[in-house]
């Protein structure tokens, strides 16, 4: 398989011969004010300019958007976007708003579901924020739910990408289950004022490489959005200070990694 | 209360106009080799020589000893203080390795333990790295017991020093519990290689705060060993980043905090 990082969270993969367009947020740098009451508001999202040509992105066979947040689907991905180009979603909400929208070719993953002879299954236990920020009611509406996806096929590793969440014991279990070779984890570090992490950092990539030795990992969601607060450089010293850098890529915008 | 960071833990506080160094380190910079096994361990300890002469810290009316570890109690420690010192240790068997190096003045800290009209109590709830380092016996002996300690006094704030351990429900319940007004956290992010953090990081800071949003929290245990990944920068950024800044001071090595 070949795992472009794009930006954010939005990858184009080569996965058993089809290319997925996972998450796009395709608008250009600045287009959108920072996400109110997380760290560093004052800075507009995106961060940075796509690294290649949208065209490329568009062109993909399918379309997996793990949840409806601005920066996995946004307003430029809903215009850019073919309308009849297949779609996976999370669930009857995202495939409703999807519909709204216009798209025509939706599919709501379960643990069944395929892209021909690929499997797509949605991951489980994952959870956009800590407990106590899903505590709070508001909170727990404006993160939601959000979810993974693990592709697999005969002629391929089997690829396990976690999506906004933090590491919890429920997704230690989902990935002891999946068993993935390779995991693409969301690990910017995003916060909310008060609340701390919504998505991966540091540590949790180490706790993901714990559970996981054998498999190597590669972090996204990284250098993008006003409120992630890891770097790609902070991420490389702390691997490799715990001697974990060879299970770790990092790839920049453009930077494809092959497995 | 007058908090001198010295260097690592080790600090000179006047509390209740009495003076108590806490958990001494005294060995000019370079003398030991890194601990074996954890992150940068090809590092010297300590990294940074102290910033006083070493008899303001002699001259101090007690000492604390919050664990034996040589990073809170090294050899030069030993051959410096006077042996009729008063020192306060967590158990009997760190009070038998002190009376072994023939200091005479020792207390064993209860929940009723005084210095004169100064109240001083082991914190419970500590603990000195993760669940699954001290499921490995080896490591769960290496790491032991640790505790910190709660001052009070009727003419003083209560001050909380956490010592060398990670967040855990049961520091959260701790806290609750003291409803200390100030709160010294070994926040230096020491990792063993293979198991991930043994005292706290930014992301515990944080959760002390969320725990005691009212409480002012003095970072310290940073920038003086091999292991310890988190810099004094990079905690006031991310402090900073999440509004937290007002809350927590990270004072330099010889820098004095007055509460």
């Amino acid at each position: 398989m070949n795992i472009t990082q794009i930006r954010n969270a939005t990858q184009l993969i080569t996965y058993a011969g089809k290319r997925f367009l996972i998450d796009p947020m395709l608008a250009p740098k600045g287009t959108y004010p920072g996400f109110p009451g997380t760290a560093r508001a004052d800075i507009r999202n995106p961060m940075v300019d796509l690294p290649v040509d949208v065209q490329t992105l568009l062109d993909a066979d399918a379309v997996i958007v793990t949840h409806t947040h601005a920066d996995h689907w946004d307003q430029y991905a809903v215009e850019l976007i073919a309308k009849c180009k297949p779609i996976y979603v999370q669930n009857d909400s995202d495939a409703a708003l999807l519909r709204s929208q216009g798209f025509t070719n939706l599919t709501i993953m379960s643990g069944e579901t395929t892209y021909g002879d690929i499997r797509i299954v949605k991951t489980h236990g994952g959870q956009h924020g800590t407990d106590r920020a899903y505590a709070v009611p508001e909170l727990a509406e404006r993160l939601g739910e959000a979810c993974g996806v693990v592709f697999s096929h005969p002629d391929e590793k089997t690829l396990y990408i976690a999506g906004d969440t933090i590491w919890r014991e429920e997704v230690a279990a989902d990935l002891q289950k999946h068993q993935p070779d390779v995991v693409v984890l969301n690990a910017g570090y995003a916060h909310v004022i008060g609340f701390g992490p919504i998505i991966m950092g540091e540590q949790d990539v180490l706790n993901v490489h714990f559970q996981l030795p054998q498999a190597q990992l590669v972090a996204t969601h990284m250098e993008a959005l006003n409120h992630c607060l890891l770097t790609r450089r902070a991420l490389r010293e702390y691997v490799d200070a715990n001697e974990a850098g060879d299970a770790v890529s990092i790839p920049q915008d453009g930077e494809t990694v092959i497995f």
